[in-house]
């Protein structure tokens, strides 16, 4: 018998088995956890965009990169989500507290990822939708969150004011009628989160992973993924050893990294100066509770510069075939760092979660991926840009 | 006894389901129908992207938008894929036909897709690479097929160049031990598009669809779902019953539908000129053999402007949340078109294949999804902007 609960007994095995047959037969999105989520048990037949079961891949190319053992580094890949980031996990649950609560339009405020969630999560499920963005960011995410049909507003300031302004819109009679998805809607939204933590699980055999590095934005998805982890602990579908949380930063916005390295227990505000945008929030909501998860996993906070950042993308994309956002460049880079302070243990699991897709953040690279070569179309051309450039020269070439 | 195989038979249709429950079993990726595949039974233990398996997802928003009857709309979405369209299904192939070769750079000619797909899978699985695309494509797709640090060649020219060009460099000794996926690694390649249809019936629960709208660049992708089409109904694994095939291209480069129009059984080359670049193949090899398989089932083809492809963008993002790029955008305004022309049965299954992603083809819809409004970060700037501006003109305000 393991801690206060019962898992350890025969009868409870053979119940602990038979729910973890359950969610293996169950529908290869988020929806497979519904019981655990706070959604109505017919979810799966209402309209909406059935995010998440998004691939864990073994990186081991990465991992030989990084000095991380092969076979024991994986990469959950939340860039395969329908709006390509982890935010349509969180929305699929707010746009069922939408329809519980009557509201008719889905809103929030966004840098970015969360706009096209919304947009896309209400088209299908015939919301009218409104969200609010700094007017600064990347063209990618601009275009995903107008595609959709819903109205778009650009507010002069960063995801800050954003925030702040959707708060006080929640109080005005304009607000009347409206789900911000991540205001009043937050609790049932940041539920979502949960299910990364379910499928890192499901997808190891149902094991809990010794380390996880996750970004930090609010901070949200950090503490939804330590409750998620505890959940499947508490129902003895995974068994309990102790695990360890590492959260990632961008330099030009580290409220959370900086306090966890002086000790504090409290978060104090930057203003946010990074092309990591999704990772733009200076006044993290859930900074002291992710100060909280991460002190007492025994895992750190670090942070990288935007530099870092964009190494961090073209690390991935050349090891593993994975070509994510900023924020994720921002995630590998923090892991590289945290491997060469030695903070993960040889041998044990490595989880990195990277969760937005690099075409949506294309600025960042573009001009840093070396040149492109021009030919005409014919052999001559090309012979005589060998002779000229360095083109095709880590090729072998006849 | 249904034709001359022995589908009917008590013993067969055990066998049959016994090969059913056993794919349904298998991964959540192509490689569940690895025996149907011309790779090594020991495939998914190979380092690859592991493409496929993409949702299927009731169209009925989107049915209604077109007069088809709803709940008998669906749309195989495979810009779920790894680098976002179903290219990673035939260059997963290609990868296991260049190990066998011993080939050790992984080369293509590419309108932008295929260049991603080939540097991603030649990323992780330990190639190099080398890809050829025309010098004018859209930027989404030139930094897919850089970022995953591959040598990239423009040729001045179209894609039909880009492809001349390839062929000839096979002959060279500087194409000496490169594969070239869909070059002299075709035969590999083109399986890979099976897929799709063992995904359709498989998704439809084992049944054919009625009536399917593919779009046609080299027509590869068309022939080879109407192959995989028959070999599931050879196997037994569903019902044989008719199906028509339709086929999709932009008007600007729409070689097979004006043959089709015609009655001709060749295919006239043209000059491509549309902004459906990754349709744009104005000599397509498989012409043909599509007006062949089109002609046989009953289907027909058709093609669209550029300014119904954007429509056809928007439409799908509006309706089912789903963002196509510009190729998807020419499928689903061909399947209006089709609609409207009253092609389709009424209370038949239409399934329309979206192959692939819109952040790449960004520029196609940039200015023109209606304005972004700016407004400073307090309910009196909304509230002045509401006054002089349309904004939230379509949404409910208190």
């Amino acid at each position: 018998m393991a801690g206060n609960n019962h898992n350890g007994t025969p009868v409870y095995k053979r119940i602990q088995n038979a729910i973890r047959k359950r969610i293996e037969a169950g529908p290869a999105n988020i929806w497979r956890y519904a019981p655990l989520l706070p959604v109505p048990a017919d979810v799966a037949e209402k309209p909406n965009i059935n995010p998440g079961w998004t691939k864990l891949v073994k990186a081991d190319n990465l991992a030989r990169a990084l000095g991380v053992t092969p076979g024991k580094l994986f990469v959950k890949d939340d860039s395969g989500n329908p709006t390509h980031s982890f935010k349509d996990r969180v929305v699929a649950q707010a746009i069922e507290a939408a329809r519980a609560f009557d509201f008719t339009t889905l809103s929030c405020s966004s840098t970015g990822n969360l706009a096209g969630a919304v947009g896309a999560a209400a088209a299908r499920a015939g919301f009218r939708s409104c969200v609010f963005i700094p007017h600064d960011l990347e063209q990618g995410k601009i275009v995903m969150a107008a595609v959709y049909g819903g109205e778009l507003v650009g507010i002069e300031g960063n995801y800050d004011d954003v925030n702040r302004f959707c708060s006080e819109l929640i109080g005005d009679p304009a607000g009347e009628g409206w789900g911000f998805v991540n205001v009043n809607l937050r609790p049932y939204y940041a539920e979502g989160s949960k299910t990364l933590a379910y499928e890192i699980c499901e997808q190891l055999g149902w094991q809990l992973p010794d380390q996880l590095v996750v970004p930090i934005a609010s901070g949200s998805q950090l503490t939804k993924i330590d409750k998620g982890l505890q959940e499947l602990i508490k129902l003895g579908l995974v068994e309990d050893k102790p695990y360890k949380i590492f959260g990632a930063q961008a330099e030009g916005c580290s409220p959370v990294s900086t306090a966890f390295k002086a000790g504090h227990d409290v978060v104090r505000p930057q203003k946010p100066n990074t092309i990591a945008k999704s990772l733009a929030i200076g006044n993290p909501a859930d900074g002291p509770y992710v100060l909280d998860i991460v002190n007492r996993t025994g895992g750190s906070i670090e942070d990288v510069t935007d530099e870092e950042a964009v190494a961090g993308i073209r690390l991935l994309a050349r090891t593993e075939g994975i070509f994510t956002e900023t924020a994720g460049g921002v995630t590998v880079s923090v892991t590289k760092k945290l491997a060469e302070q030695g903070r993960f243990k040889p041998d044990e699991i490595v989880v990195i979660a990277i969760t937005g897709n690099g075409l949506k953040t294309q600025e960042a690279v573009v001009g840093k991926l070396g040149e492109t070569f021009g030919i005409q179309p014919n052999l001559a051309s090309l012979e005589a840009a060998l002779k000229t450039e360095k083109l095709l020269a880590g090729v072998a070439m006849g």
